[in-house]
């Protein structure tokens, strides 16, 4: 393969080069690497051969590393770096900070290096060709290696290049300007990833502009970062397993730390390129990240780090605006950006794309009010059990406390009496804001044993409000104990064991239905049922549904409609859908449960055995945070499909984690699902999976 | 419908009667009955409307009840009974205790009454010739109802009897003996619940001699009983749930008292005969039952049992021998009838016609023996975890501790080396006494949490020999606290976690094939993976089985042959079986814990929600009783499906409780299993429902 014009020793080393190359697709930085990119094992890499050009064969001689726009802001100038008697190696490698290829590209600190324009004008010009025509064939930004042997320039390599969010974006609409791409395909240009990236926060400039840049370097990657000092992948990992915001703080990076930058909010190195290890990798995460910072410097045994004469240690604070490449030493504002009208912009032309819906999972009108500002077309799940969390929960949660306390029906009943008022002012709140929006009500599915009261001095409180004594409390709340309580008294099975748990959350709503529609508004009721296993639960459920909205008409003089359905989180729902939808007209699946039970993995126990079996390769990801499309996704379609089978226009949906993962929202849509639902924060995420979903499909066709 | 010829009022007066049928679907002790028997709500029934005739129209008239063949022992004999001017109603309800038809049915209680035989010859020899053209044209045994009306026979009705066991096999061979049915008609004569009566102990005849007999009732359902007193329904129930033996002391029983009867391990009554309501329902249900008792006298009031002279109280005990009708207030001996030459007789005539094999769930010698001397063909189950519990189980468990609580690899090795020899042996006795019989070895699955040391003394005990500190035993106790044991640190998940524990395992179950090879014994092992998820935990644990096999055969110089199988209990593994077999030999499903994932239904925590919901009809049966087909059985159906698309040999098994379950048995039958495996007393049970579901299929065909 290699041909025989070489001598047998050059061939050995060729041999020995080539053999690196494969081996290297298992060396413990490409396998980490892959771990967080999601690249399976089994791909494999190839080796391309070709002839060998030096860069380092005196003054006449280079190499460089260019972008066809600017990688970091999408400007369309020729945007690189380059090195006079150098091989590639020196630039990627950050070890020497590399001369501007350009005047675009020259910054603060190569302002006074020679740039390629300038030494070698011919040879520019003949690259500036180059990078046209191959724009113009590629309609995308590249990333290029080359080298210039004795005067000659080589090619090395053509790739399209890394960028940030921000610069995708804008490239994307120059290039629909110059009619290179149509919209479709600028939609199909920002990965979700990318979008993501641009949810993320930046410093407040108004608050920016207060303090001094204590220091400058390569703005690498976009957004701001406020957090303490990490010295070492290690310590920045620790600083993340305990939520502790922290940069990474290195001279420069090697592939070795790449889990460390992935769990820094920040990076800053002394040394190094745009295009150097930390660069591009902070890039292409979307991470903020300043490189080539000549003031920073290390002293790793004292643990000390030293910016223009200020010492800091571990654990100091320091302050990225990645975007400029300034460093500050004081806790700045953070904001978000997605006011940009790009943003907007390009959101409106993913929705034209789009065909799935995207709800979001909100529980108050504070969320649901971000979640429709993101473009959340109603709520797919609202949790009726956020009511006993946080501010003036303390009422509602001793009426709770009262109700799972209770010890016969009729002081359920009572305790129950007491707590519709406020279920009923709790959903009405968000229903009103929602106006004519979709709100998806799951029943009640309290972890019953973590609600009761904890503690001797809780349980005496309690004991002296209901009236018994503290050992009867004790009693009963030892009662709720379970040993398994995932699969054990939860969602529907309350509501039939003690039905006057349904009736009253029935009353609630309809009542706060009927009060709404009274006062001008259009709240759009869906009310779901948790943990069906098959058609009898819901008929049961839906004959209590019939009696109290009969009541409530009657009381309200209205005629309520509202939506009547069930989660599908149970495997056996899955296998009797068909039935199953004889009584409800929509499915939610709840992919956390049906994960949880389709593997045999409590959440609670199992994250050390999936970390394990991720890193030995057992599973390819955490299906908490990916669908397992092989297993669970079998049994989502067979929901899907066997529900239709008895009602065609069975609307489906999905509330689990997964509604905001991409791969999984592609999956859904291939499933056929109306919509999904996610965090407020991952709407914007999940309207791009949708719109590409619907493209790529159109594009098969 | 009912013509005209009735005046108004008559008809009215049917109507009503036809409705009170009709309505009687819904009563209590009809619903209560079928929830016992398992036959569904919305079968309904039918109304026979046919021409009223009088039996209490004088002397010349009367009414009676009779069996074509006596349906406690089979014997070919008219056997019945009759009441002068009486209606039908009066001799089931057991109100007046009925004389005998023919001397073949007098008995020591009704031995002076008049015979229909002596007071009517000529329509007792019509009676006669009916039954003998029933018989013929029915080929079994009939249970018939008739009417005398001024000395005319009406024949009422005429339905195949119920039967004891005992009555039904005598018969069925009788009948085989004439030539009226073949021997496959013979094995589907015999019920499987008549089989598991003809299973179930009676009094040990050498033991009862040494006893006076202190009363003597009519022989209403067969076998033995020793237990205490109940002198209500609800206390039988009391004292069942308490796992308290109970004898149902009435004066006579109704329907209302079913569930009661059903909880009884015997029933005895004042009055009735051998049709009586109490009679028949024992007799169905294969009950030791004594009716017509005169001899007892109950004072409700005062809570006393008058037994000729002797007072009884609730709790006191007595011994029935249903077979005879006699009472003993002593407690004797009790034996078991499986020794019956006909018993052997018939179930090596099930096995001719049986396909599907059958093994045990057995733990030790003892217990295989046992399944094997009940027809086992091997062991489906074998828990390993067994060794831990009960006599010699102290060391073992002791080293088990060790190795659960340690603290390092190497900690847990050296635990794991001090219990080799103990697996290895453990294992090596059961495998020795099956020779040449296949043992399913199940790798550990140990519910660590459990086996760990409770209580301060157990902990500081182990603190001891552990030489750490009681704090630190306890730190790691806790540490093993997990939210869902159930789905969290268990089966093949241990494994892969920790590999060494199943090294040790491999290493001493190879170890013991190997010795028993050289000793000239014929292990035929088959070592299954727990709660497999997918194929890479199978592809791990060979590796593992591979190395250590190399390892052993080599020590021992011998060829090990050996199954690589998996369970398959976990949902996905169904979903994903086709890859599975890729490495698998074999399944065998668990459905015990497959259908608790497929529900979402703890056993530990459900057990009062299941009762709830088969109440309220929300699902059919407890699903840990009989297999759900609908939504578990789907499924099996895929998973043995999928299997064989990979491996068309693959050998499919089940050893969950189903196992032994006719209706699930049935069901494994038609998804294609190629055994179940059940404990050591249900192996006959499971033996005759395969037979009998494959003569079924062949009678379709």
């Amino acid at each position: 393969m290699l041909g025989t014009e070489f001598p047998d020793d050059a061939k050995a080393q060729m041999e020995g080069g080539i053999k690196a190359v494969f081996k290297s697709w298992n060396g413990k930085k490409a396998v980490s690497y892959r771990k967080i990119e999601g690249i399976p094992d089994d791909w494999g890499t190839a080796v391309n051969v070709q002839a060998m050009v030096f860069g380092n064969m005196g003054d006449t001689s280079a190499t460089g590393v260019a972008f066809t726009h600017n990688p970091t802001t999408g400007d369309n100038h020729f945007y690189g770096e380059w090195l006079i008697n150098a091989q590639g190696e020196d630039v990627v490698a950050g070890i020497r900070t590399p001369s501007p290829l350009n005047d675009e590209t020259k910054n603060e600190q190569n302002k006074n290096f020679h740039s390629m324009e300038e030494l070698m004008p011919e040879t520019y010009k003949e690259l500036c060709d180059i990078r046209r025509t191959l724009e113009q064939n590629y309609h995308d930004m590249l990333d290029i290696e080359f080298t210039i042997q004795e005067g000659v320039l080589y090619m090395l390599q053509c790739r399209v290049g890394k960028r940030t969010g921000v610069a995708a974006l804008n490239m994307a609409f120059d290039m629909l300007n110059e009619k290179l791409i149509d919209e479709q395909e600028v939609v199909m240009r920002i990965s979700p990833a990318q979008l993501d990236e641009l949810l993320h926060p930046i410093l407040d400039a108004e608050d920016e502009k207060k303090y001094d840049v204590i220091a400058k370097g390569l703005p690498a990657g976009p957004g701001g970062a406020v957090g303490v000092i990490a010295l070492t992948s290690e310590k920045a990992k620790l600083y993340a397993e305990q939520g502790i915001k922290n940069i990474l703080v290195r001279e420069e990076t090697n592939p070795e730390d790449v889990e460390g930058m992935r769990a820094a909010d920040g990076i800053l190195t002394a040394r190094g390129g745009m295009t150097s290890h930390a660069a591009l990798v902070a890039r292409g995460w979307g991470k903020c990240c300043i490189v080539g910072c000549d003031a920073v410097k290390i002293d790793f045994e004292k643990g000390f780090v030293y910016i223009n004469g200020n010492v800091f240690k571990e654990g100091d604070l320091l302050a990225l605006n990645g975007t400029k490449g300034y460093v500050y030493d004081k806790e700045i504002k953070m904001i978000n950006a997605t006011e940009n009208p790009l943003f907007q912009r390009f959101m409106t032309m993913v929705d034209k794309f789009r065909t799935m819906g995207v709800r979001t999972n909100a529980d108050n009108p504070d969320d649901a009010l971000r979640a429709v500002s993101f473009g959340a077309e109603g709520i797919g799940l609202f949790r009726i059990e956020h009511m006993f969390y946080g501010k003036n929960s303390e009422k509602p949660l001793e009426k709770l406390r009262n109700m799972i306390l209770s010890d016969s029906t009729d002081e359920r009943i009572a305790a129950l009496d007491e707590l519709e008022p406020d279920i009923r002012e709790y959903a009405k709140a968000t229903l009103k804001v929602l106006d004519g929006k979709p709100l998806t009500f799951r029943l009640m599915d309290p972890p019953l044993h973590e609600f009761a009261p904890q503690g001797e001095e809780k349980m005496k409180e309690v004991a002296k409000r209901l009236k018994i004594s503290y050992e009867e409390v004790k009693k009963r709340v030892d009662a709720l104990h379970e040993v398994n309580p995932m699969m054990g008294l939860r969602g529907v099975r309350l509501g039939i064991i003690y039905p006057e748990i349904t009736r009253v959350q029935f009353r609630a709503l309809f009542s706060a239905t009927a009060e709404l529609m009274k006062e001008g508004h259009n709240p759009k009721l869906e009310i779901m049922v948790p943990l069906t296993i098959n058609v009898k639960e819901l008929e049961h459920q839906k004959n209590i549904a019939n009696e109290i909205k009969a009541e409530v008409e009657a009381k309200y003089g209205v005629n309520i409609s509202y939506m009547f359905g069930t989660m599908i989180e149970i495997p056996r729902a899955t296998l009797v859908a068909d039935k199953i939808a004889e009584v409800a007209e929509f499915f939610s699946f709840g992919t956390n449960d049906l994960t949880q039970m389709t593997f045999g993995f409590s959440r609670d126990d199992v994250n050390a055995i999936v970390k394990d079996y991720v890193d030995q390769k057992i599973i390819p990801a955490d299906p908490f945070n990916t669908l397992d499309q092989e297993g669970v996704g079998q049994l989502v379609k067979l929901g899907v499909d066997r529900g239709r089978s008895t009602r065609a226009n069975l609307k489906c949906g999905v509330c689990g984690e997964h509604g905001g993962d991409p791969d999984s929202v592609e999956f859904f849509y291939h499933a056929g699902l109306n919509y999904v639902s996610c965090s407020p924060f991952r709407v914007p995420v999940a309207r791009l999976a949708a719109a590409q979903a619907a493209i790529k499909e159109s594009r098969k066709k």
